[in-house]
């Protein structure tokens, strides 16, 4: 059990902190500070099972030479665009990956050999639309429609993200990371041949290469939005274990899925936000979906920032509790 | 074939009329203007085998006693939004549906017999989620939120769409609609166990009222962004064809659907805003999925403003021409 954005600003401790150090991205990059923040939820819930670093998506971008910055109340930018600028006009800088690794060491240090330290990455397709719009985009247009328009220009910018993904990730298991994650944030707005072309196809090479590299190294893909996809998504990509989203039933992905494939997910935020009888059924419908696969169980996606830590209590002991009744 | 959005500013002489007549709302309320806006794609396309009511879903919010502003840019606005004010403290208005039911009698009137007449509504889900909100929201937070914290506060709005939208699309079919559409554009946010009981519930209970009052009635369901619970909803809601998003893939959801069950959809709005070769192997790969069974070709949303014309014109001759081929 682990949730995602476990290490983030329900947490008074995280918020202190954050005043302390100033902006997300300095925190990201202070590795002493990125540490503890990762840390935090594990020495406040000894029910997790694991820490998920502290970093974010778009450091991938960064490190391939766009401009990142963070808008208070408005998101990310990246500058320039892919949509104006070209691929080729950016310098890449690998240095600016080295930190998160050295995070990962700290973290690693520091955490009981009992729990797992889960590294992550944008997958390729969610990183592109950013690059792509320089932002976050409504429906992700901007990257949709130069996937149509130019296929080539897009594969290339697929590619050069797939590359630097790849050096990444490994960057990380050799610091410590004992899994990892990719998170496709936006693949719910592809059509199917598309959905193949940019989800399914990027992550399948790059579990493909993870694994000749680290043969034993879980890689869990979160297609989050895919929807009925899914089940293709897990037959072709080859990934260890899948994410689902909380508009999933898990009901229907137990059926679906190829049997004993691992599965992690899939808590509405709004019900652990909500707490009380909304969250307990939903916890029993996840509990009594997958009675013959192994299941991580987390949120279907990352926790909302007004959750009540003690809700977060409560989940711990509604599914902890649970295994021991069981 | 139809397309959703058909009759709206893609189109030359949809935009004119837009000039001469004011607003979208001004538009929807002149029944001559939005009969002749409905017409338009008929006229300009005739393998077109429907027109579609122009009118908006947040018609029933206003006969339900909202005030209804389209700020240009911005997208519609309610007053007052449900999040702050109570259900009681609204008056309905049912004569705010009777300009409706005058477009539909005049349509009918012109529109040729071998031509059918879609009416249509929001579901009550997705009105629901504007009517809390007053506005579209990012995710149907607040109706989400609304929906966990007081269910039946929020039961009580889905009950009373419910009951005006059922007479709403009744109106429309004594006027002379050959079928209705039932929009449920926003059922992509919501955890199964919601989507049992704001989606599928609501929409079982209209169709069933009126499939009782008009046997024959086609009732067309589109529950956009449901993903893998479409099978559910094809099932359980008793509607008479499922209308499919462009992010479904055809080839899973007629393995997935109730045998000979209708289906509509599920191109693109981008490969057809693209055209050329990703149009027509988009259009490929739709018409091939269905073998078996009634397939009204469409859209998987509504088509883009900035869509080319003449690329409507390659998707006919696709589609159409296919038929004769096949």
């Amino acid at each position: 059990m682990w949730l995602m954005r476990q290490a983030g600003r329900y947490l008074p401790e995280y918020r202190q902190l954050r005043e302390e150090k100033g902006s997300f991205l300095d925190l990201v990059y202070d590795s002493d500070a990125a540490a503890e923040v990762t840390l935090q939820p594990i020495e406040r819930f000894p029910e997790f099972d694991a820490a998920i670093l502290f970093s974010d998506i778009l450091i991938v971008p960064f490190a391939l030479g766009q401009n990142l910055t963070f808008v208070a109340g408005e998101g990310p930018r990246l500058t320039p665009p892919l949509a104006v600028a070209k691929l080729e006009q950016l310098t890449e800088y690998p240095a600016r990956l080295e930190p998160i690794y050295e995070t990962v060491r700290k973290v690693r240090e520091r955490l009981s050999s009992e729990k797992a330290l889960i590294g992550f990455a944008g997958a390729p397709w969610t990183v592109a639309t950013y690059m792509v719009a320089g932002q976050g985009s409504r429906e992700q247009a901007e990257a949709r429609r130069l996937a149509y328009g130019d296929p080539q220009a897009f594969a290339a910018i697929v590619e050069r993200i797939e590359a630097v993904t790849f050096d990444y990730l490994c960057g990380q298991v050799e610091a410590g990371a004992d899994a990892v994650q990719l998170f496709d944030s936006w693949s719910g707005s592809l059509a199917p041949s598309e959905f193949e072309r940019w989800v399914i196809a990027p992550t399948a090479r790059l579990a493909g290469k993870l694994r000749s590299r680290f043969p034993e190294l879980p890689v869990i893909g979160f297609p989050k939005g895919a929807g009925g996809k899914i089940a293709a998504y897990a037959r072709e990509t080859g990934v260890s274990a899948v994410g689902l989203d909380e508009t999933v039933d898990s009901v229907w992905a137990d059926r679906e899925l190829p049997s004993g494939l691992p599965v992690q997910g899939n808590l509405d935020p709004l019900a652990l936000l909500t707490g009380g009888e909304p969250l307990q059924s939903a916890v029993r419908r996840i509990l009594d979906a997958f009675p013959a696969r192994p299941h991580i169980f987390n949120l279907g996606h990352g926790i909302l920032q007004d959750t009540p830590v003690a809700h977060v209590e409560e989940l711990t002991r509604l599914v902890k509790g649970a295994q021991w009744i069981g």
